[in-house]
């Protein structure tokens, strides 16, 4: 039958019942969208009803019954809401979605109190394949591999035999130490993450190399380990340290956020940066080009990072019989005003 | 039969074929994990022969077949990266993980082109509702409530009739830029962000209130509505409008990001920050307390706000039968060194 305005006017619930063979209570339940009550099987007879019939279908009920192509999921996981993550979930969409993949992250430290409810939730929504940004041991990751594809982002646990992108991280930091020294600076203190992550222990370790390769000795409370990447925490142990006899006349911190700490104590102090104090962050950040002074830093190519680790993962899922190997990216340190 | 180190040695896999009725070779396959080739069903078969045979059940099949309570999931949509929504989540997680909730995220603009995958996606994941962070009109929004419950933090339209949490925008902006006028500045321009955005038509509107009442006059080019919350973009026009006369001597901006861009221009045309210029910022993001000088702003709620939007999300979850009212939360001008 065809369609026009006058014929529409003439189909009632009851026209719709018969033609789907359903009672018009069911008809009238798919039209008041009560769908907790019906099947889908029902809306989509209800429907075929009412295109057979010339009624105009229901944006609803077409949207309810529209057949799509389902995409797979990838998801993400980061530890925290730090800005450094940002930019590796966007280069990880982008990889995403040019293959069609939904891409979804999750925050949480996938301890053992999270993990149980996070294996749950990968089985129970299908998920795909995770990358995980976590400092995870071994067995943790391949607890999550049991279930569906890993590869590991920025941390990494070699044992895991997991595929990984990242940085050469006691490299970056032992020339950028090296950078310092070769200012003439001789008095080096180094604000660190929580050694939990592999990137706090590498960049330690790259940083002790450049300073005793040149000779110079560094007070023990000049390298800190900070609990977590945190202004506050930053702030208060580089005004300790500022306000201690000898001072450094250069700070290397692993992240653009801990440097903005030192521009803001050695202002306190009132120090001249770089006159007095040379400075060197770590990631390329947003804080490092927006403060003032522009902070030199380490860039880390998170876009590139959260875009490979992507590639990899639908690699894995989509050619299991490939080996995906693991890949570090290049650093580069950016000259900015905290080193004159 | 009791377990014993003597039996399990005993137990091969025709003994455990024969207890779960299925093949040597389906219970190989349940050994080397290839859960792709055997149901849900016959894996927990097995696992119950290998427990009543007394065989160690291997982690990964009991991972597999552990029955653990499913945890509904809701979805919080953010349009970009802005360090704004970090912290959003990061409230919208606590209210979720309270009420055995997961949270995840995703990042689309929600447009024409990606409405439809996304729609598909909340159908696919059964995602149990949705928190939008994007300027959605009305028809979008309710397209997506077709399918499951919606709350609007942030940014709303009342028109469709969905809960929101947001702030009053028009008055914070109001307020902030009546405390420069009452600082004695009197040539004040404003920095803001995309007209898509509610926020950024309120914003404006308060500004032009409060530079109205004080019978200011602002020249046009004054009043920039940016394509995006760019730095780099909100550095060239304010170093445009540096470079012009007459200069402004204060600047208010919608955002601690373009604010920071106001201190670094105002620094590269040797102009002093609070004396020649003051500058209030918006969201107290990490960027204005980590900028030396630090940077007056008006503090959003963001824990909150993305607290509260989880907490009205599942109640519409939980008791569709409440109705769940719109919030509007407090902001407050945080005084520091920009404005002296």
């Amino acid at each position: 039958m065809a369609s026009s305005a006058r014929e529409k006017k003439k189909i009632t619930v009851a026209d719709l019942a018969r033609e789907a063979h359903v009672s018009p209570a069911t008809v009238s339940r798919v039209l008041n969208k009560r769908y907790d009550l019906v099947t889908d099987a029902t809306i989509s007879s209800v429907k075929a009803a009412m295109e057979k019939l010339g009624y105009e279908v229901p944006e609803a009920i077409r949207l309810k019954t529209a057949a799509r192509k389902e995409r797979p999921t990838i998801l993400v996981n980061i530890p925290d809401g730090n800005l450094f993550y940002s930019e590796v979930i966007h280069g990880a969409i982008s990889s995403a979605n040019s293959h069609g993949f939904n891409l979804l992250s999750s925050r949480s430290p996938l301890d053992a109190a999270c993990m149980p409810d996070f294996l749950q939730m990968i089985r129970q929504l299908k998920i795909a394949g995770v990358i995980v940004l976590n400092p995870l041991q071994s067995s943790q990751l391949l607890q999550i591999n049991e279930l569906v594809p890993v590869v590991q982002c920025a941390e990494f646990d070699e044992e895991s035999g997991l595929p990984f992108v990242s940085i050469r991280n006691r490299k970056a930091a032992r020339e950028a130490t090296e950078y310092l020294i070769s200012q003439g600076r001789n008095k080096i203190a180094l604000i660190n993450g929580p050694s939990a992550y592999r990137y706090s222990r590498e960049r330690r370790q790259g940083f002790l190399e450049a300073v005793e390769n040149a000779q110079l000795t560094i007070p023990r409370n000049w390298i800190v380990d900070l609990p977590e990447i945190n202004y506050d925490m930053a702030y208060s142990v580089i005004c300790q340290i500022l306000n201690s006899d000898p001072i450094p006349n250069a700070f290397f911190t692993v992240s653009d956020t801990l440097a903005s700490a030192v521009v803001k104590a050695s202002h306190a102090f009132h120090y001249k940066i770089p006159e007095d104090i040379m400075l060197i962050g770590f990631d390329n950040t947003e804080f490092s080009y927006t403060n003032t002074p522009s902070i030199t830093t380490v860039s880390q190519p998170r876009f590139q990072e959260g875009f490979t680790a992507c590639e990899m993962l639908i690699t894995r899922i989509m050619s299991p019989e490939v080996t995906v190997s693991s890949i570090f990216l290049e650093t580069e340190l950016v000259l900015r005003e905290t080193t004159g």
